[in-house]
């Protein structure tokens, strides 16, 4: 099973269209995929669920046991102020360590409403999936400009539509 | 005012303890300063404060006044999964831009219960203060092993005192 | 004396022509400013002037006398391979630690090919420069696709001119 | 085959010998491995074989082909300046691209004479080997205060011997 998390927990967020974009592709290819969107979360969680309360909050529990399931990740990350939104870190500090990534693989696709499609952000995510041990995919797609280059569910920049093709591709057999 | 961030929301953390070794040294030395802790945030901010809801969160907004009206900042950060801690930059995400951090300086600090010392989670944070327009002091101080190196108030590694008291005298000229 | 480091050694370089505006805005602002050019640097120094030669190649060491003479730099850095090209890092492995560049100051401007404008070369620059206990100016120019934004001496992309133009008169104060 | 990258030029480096540790350790279980060492590099390669120069220098030739015909990698990096020897991105940024390294394996191991183990130097080559299209393994050890932690050819520690022995056993199946 893939996991799709969808990287904010903004309502109606692109990251969430940029996420059934990869769902669809996904299941076009006959794999088994769903998606996890932070903003279904409880509205408390960065207090009730981590530090001491790590395992106890049952709601909470029940995302930490989809990502334990898990064997891959596509992680679908908007740049917010030079990195990835701070709602995905406290999600991942509130997971198992180590055992919730460990041996396990992802991928990366950036968002941005400029031009650098959210290459700080792809590059702090990595440092810490790798230090979860979790395998990342070397092929990270960014789609700068979101407005302009996703446009009703399709990707208008055909370089762009082509990378993420071919490292969803390369993720099934990575 | 120089404005000392506790840069987790943990109850009685380390990282608090840290800001109150750094707020007596500015007092000693004549500086005004105040602990921002946010163990202190609204529970639910990541989803009450952000996003449509930027500024309308009247609790919020007096974290927002505290942070507009400091000059300078101090931030004292625990490492979390090589990084700092995601509700750390769910709180600058919730940060009027680029107002509240420009052309505004800060100073870090590090500290882990591991060797690094938190040395990705100072990178990573860096990146996303110059990106905001703040000058970041260029010495960081990184405390590992906070148990063995922290006892009773006291840093006990000579070093890292000491590199801590430079840094306090330079960045209050900086 | 602000130094203006072109960060390649490549031949007729863009960042030489970029190096050369710079110059020309510090000139015409009154400040005393050079051109330090790494395509002048012996062939060889990367074995020659460094570890056991350290301070020992007469040629190389006019590069340190002429860093260490200087109390501010602004670093031209082109993307080579998603950061900056690795004639720079031999470059700053020769100097001398720590005294080269501690307590100084750095501006930092990108350029690029791509639409990136060297964001992740900026980043790992800015963890050596401030590691060198160097401080760096917080807004950080990045010039992407530079044939098109840069065209006879002229920076066509207005935003990014009038950054530059804002980062000078900063730094001038920084 | 898998080679094994010397990340510094220097003479009768610490990173030879862990180099070293690496081959006898893949040899035992039975791998075609072997050393590249950058201190064979032609001396003045930073300026011969670059640029206008690339692919013309038949002695640097020869090293673009031992990466070529390679499909896996274990850098060896040496922590110099709070990143990767200079030199060992000279060496990258005189490859081909986008062939030499895209769709292979890489493994990386960090070293320093102080407590951090190269984490910086680590990450920033993980942003430039993935952005070449290889992929790198989650695992990267790092081998603090090197002249304690390996003495006569033997990891002393033996936390990191183990994570050692688990990343290469990894690696093979990676």
């Amino acid at each position: 099973m893939i996991t799709i998390i969808v990287g904010t927990n903004r309502d109606q967020s692109k990251s969430r269209k940029i996420a059934e974009y990869y769902l669809t592709k996904l299941e076009n290819l006959g794999e088994k995929a769903q998606i996890l969107d932070l903003k279904d979360l409880p509205k408390d969680f960065v207090f009730s669920a981590l530090y001491a309360n790590t395992g106890k909050h049952p709601e909470f529990n029940q995302f930490i046991k989809i990502i334990n399931e898990s064997e891959k990740y596509i992680f679908v990350v908007p740049e917010y102020n030079n990195s990835f939104p701070g709602v995905l870190k406290a999600f991942i500090d509130g997971l198992e360590f180590p055992g919730s990534f460990a041996n396990k693989k992802a991928a990366l696709v950036g968002l941005s409403s400029g031009v650098i499609g959210a290459a700080l952000a792809l590059s702090h995510l990595t440092d810490i999936l790798n230090y979860l041990s979790m395998h990342v995919y070397a092929v990270k797609p960014r789609i700068p400009r979101i407005s302009a280059n996703f446009v009703d569910g399709v990707i208008t920049d055909k370089f762009i539509a082509d990378l993420i093709d071919s490292q969803i591709k390369g993720f099934i057999k990575f």
